[in-house]
């Protein structure tokens, strides 16, 4: 939790890079194979490090690619500076005797400092990941996608605010957070309700079109560390042989524009 | 779902291993490495083809040990003989521009004849996995573990039978199976009331203590495939050198337990 605090503080920035990175969206010139995948996603981290203060892998656009993907998952997480903060976007889940071994190939084999965790199957699916407390576990809460209605908005409360008051209750460590779209910003109001100091990861602006100003509002809360996640609309800025250049500019703009926001809401 | 089905009649068995290889449990003259992980798995796959139905891979003990354990897995899937059944226990979700590559890495890269997904993010997230209609997509609908009963179970109508009504609407192609605990019987017969030819994969007897008879008898559906996953009581039958003549043993002994349980109940 300290290490996501002290980047967030030191580069004054929430910008959280998500590393979806495609052969169908990169540009023509890089290689259709891992080689390619390696050099798209490190010319991403160069171009975009001096403000991002996280780098999230998804792993699907890792495994797509075979155990190969999964090396150069490795080799990049290398790469990574040591300051920024690194998050599995694995959305794992199973019973307790399984889920240790994703605790210990996401926290152990991978060194990430995060994970995103379903919370579907309950407490002994989550436990053993909130069993390395200098970790972060993000849980599904409230996802960006259309299919979020299908389920967790059902229930009274919905199924992510269930979600979000047993987590409450399973936090002995103080290191779950949520997964929370950008999409429903009436959502993290209440999130935030229930739960002020709760880290945050926020998929959902960008391509998917969530309302950054609304977010932030009701996601900011002092001391409680919050990402929004950007990928595509950053990835995939420019096709050219210059899109490092757009890239940067890219992830420059939105870093700009999510500090300015909070630092207006953080003095008002 | 031919596949399966030709699998179950030919061998008159409805018997899925789960490859839950773990160096804690396995022979100690096996080594504690990725080349005693595909020693083990194909000592226990040779031991076992000749009553198994279906091999099923839990991918988090195949993810602990890195990109070589994945190396492992696909070495592992071309030595299964071909007329065997393989599902990817990997209970992936993600919304549906990402769970694609999910998609395409367990059906194509891995050439997986079945996954297993969460059903928590919804219909757009499943979507990808329906669309290879020769595969068959099991939903999470309620698992084995106590967990189960933070979420699943809770509701009106519960969460689990929520699940399965929605994956109703969604069986376009006649591909969507269910994960479903033996811990539960009477949910057994609850969706065998819903849907009742759905394919069945029902993990949660040998080492979690469900019940086989009950189970067997509310999951039985004359042409609906049927899968009971038994993992560490047979892989660690024993841990000699000799391990391979028990397990083979105690596969044989699950087989014709649940094969003559079934046989019964469908000439009554």
């Amino acid at each position: 939790m300290n290490k996501l605090q002290n980047a967030i503080h030191s580069k004054n920035s929430y910008l959280c890079i998500g590393l979806d990175a495609s052969p169908i969206y990169w540009p023509q010139h890089i290689a259709n194979n891992v080689q390619g995948l390696e050099y798209f996603c490190k010319s991403i981290i160069e171009a975009t490090q001096e403000c991002s203060v996280a780098y999230k892998f998804n792993l699907a656009f890792f495994e797509v690619w075979g155990y190969q993907g999964l090396r150069t998952m490795q080799r990049l997480l290398e790469f990574i500076p040591k300051d920024i903060f690194t998050i599995a976007d694995a959305k794992r889940s199973d019973i307790g005797h399984s889920v240790s071994f994703y605790a210990k190939a996401f926290f152990e084999t991978y060194p990430f400092d995060a994970i995103t965790v379903n919370p579907y199957m309950g407490k002994d699916s989550i436990q053993p990941f909130l069993e390395y407390p200098e970790k972060i576990t993000f849980l599904l809460a409230l996802t960006s996608n259309e299919g979020s209605q299908d389920f967790q908005l059902q229930g009274n409360p919905p199924l992510y605010e269930q979600v979000i008051r047993k987590a409450v209750q399973w936090n002995i460590h103080n290191n779950i957070g949520f997964v929370m779209g950008a999409t429903r910003p009436d959502a993290i109001l209440n999130l935030r309700n229930i739960f002020p100091k709760a880290p945050l990861l926020i998929p959902g602006i960008g391509t998917q079109s969530g309302d950054l100003t609304s977010t932030l509002k009701n996601a900011y809360s002092p001391g409680a560390p919050l990402l929004i996640t950007i990928s595509r609309a950053i990835l995939y800025a420019d096709n050219t042989a210059n899109f490092m250049r757009y890239t940067q500019n890219k992830s420059l703009d939105y870093h700009q524009k999510i500090s300015q926001i909070i630092h207006e809401i953080a003095i008002s």
